[in-house]
């Protein structure tokens, strides 16, 4: 299954895409109905698929992307952050890049949109939680990362969090590769078969801290090859089995 | 004024507090209006003064309490992290201790909640944005904290965000005493004018970095003198010119 939100005639509708047809549906993706209402797919400007209660997210979570960062040890168990509802932006809307800004750094990531309750439960009772999977761009202030210490600044910035370009289920989270490609050119190119913590294991980990409900996000850190995007750049994740989320780099005004 | 939330007669409400009696207010505080029901103080139950959009957080910003941290070094701009949502309980409700934890401190602070939005404005201009003060406790599971390097964990247990009990607008919030009180005992005994970014600079910086909505909360950071707690304790905060933010302690199940 494949969900989406966008505009069609100045309106804000969710979806389920078959072929080129996009079936409208109401309420949320976890507990809709469908509509007799259809549309072509190239008939609408797709948004982020949904705006998240929170994102989680997990820093230092593939092995080489560690070495990248210079950190002296890998981490017992994940480290996590948060990236507010404020930083979300969908497909083909600008990443801005702040003032006075040294190094706003694209991170390829694999997300996870929760599709139930999930509190305290172990891994394979917590993979049961995942709606779906789709691509986030875990933009990063990388100065401000390491003037901060802590990390919430420097990942929360508005339009930091691009997501999209829809929601897709079924696939094995374990082995999908993730890219980013920066103008074009491959920067980062990871699997999530080397993964520190599994997608299941992650689940079941924030689970064990703080509740997650429908409609959070869980992302699952980034591979190596992070760099930074300046103004009139165009940066693309891909991930294996979901399709390309793009956006284009802009200088805040 | 005093805004309050609080349950009667089964129902959730919220008001404002002259003397003993609560006017029942609709809307939120900073876009209310008054009804003609008025109910005693004493017949109310009072809940954490609203669920925050989110709480907005400092670290290290009490040089007393730098030193006691062991932290290296004095930070050049506020060190800033999230608390969620889920994490926000009111006066007497119990905070919980996690299974397993080996060290949660209570944190006594001023807490700003925010009235209208503001995003990248200047200190006195961001000043203007506070509907009012508040006490909030900055629940932290220290070893986490440590482990983790990243606060986000240690900071986002449930029940780890006590807030109340009430708001109270027109304080001088730069010269306010803060305290803690574990089980009748004085803890924590600080003054905000000891505050290494004050309140003004702190909201401003916020600001700058990402857009703060009304019903969000900015905290301030806590003074030396911070502790463990644990089952059967009680703890107290006290912001002068608030009140008293008091919550009995139990270990979850």
């Amino acid at each position: 299954m494949i969900y989406l939100r966008f505009e069609h005639r100045g309106r804000i509708r969710s979806g389920i895409l078959s072929g080129d047809i996009v079936t409208v549906i109401e309420g949320p993706f976890w507990d809709y109905r469908k509509t007799d209402m259809a549309v072509p797919l190239g008939e609408v400007r797709l948004l982020a698929p949904l705006v998240p209660g929170k994102v989680v997210a997990v820093g230092k979570n593939y092995l080489d992307h560690i070495g990248e960062l210079g950190a002296s040890e890998v981490p017992q168990s994940p480290v996590l952050f948060i990236k507010l509802p404020h930083t979300v932006i969908g497909p083909d809307e600008d990443i801005l890049i702040p003032r006075g800004a040294t190094r706003v750094d694209y991170e390829a990531e694999l997300a996870l949109v929760i599709g139930r309750e999930c509190s305290d439960e172990e891994p394979v009772e917590a993979a049961g939680a995942i709606l779906g999977a789709t691509c986030l761009n875990d933009v990063t202030e990388r100065d401000v990362q390491k003037l901060d210490g802590q990390w919430t600044r420097a990942k929360n910035y508005p339009t930091f969090c691009p997501l999209g370009p829809w929601i897709v289920d079924g696939l094995d989270y374990g082995r999908l590769r993730v890219r980013s490609r920066l103008n074009g050119q491959i920067r980062q190119d990871g699997n999530t078969a080397s993964l520190l913590f599994g997608v299941p294991e992650l689940i079941s980990f924030i689970s064990k801290a703080m509740p997650l409900h429908p409609g959070d996000v869980v992302t699952t850190g980034t591979p190596c090859g992070v760099g930074p995007m300046a103004g009139g750049d165009v940066i693309e994740i891909e991930v294996e089995g979901v399709g390309t989320l793009r956006n284009p780099v802009r200088n805040r005004a």
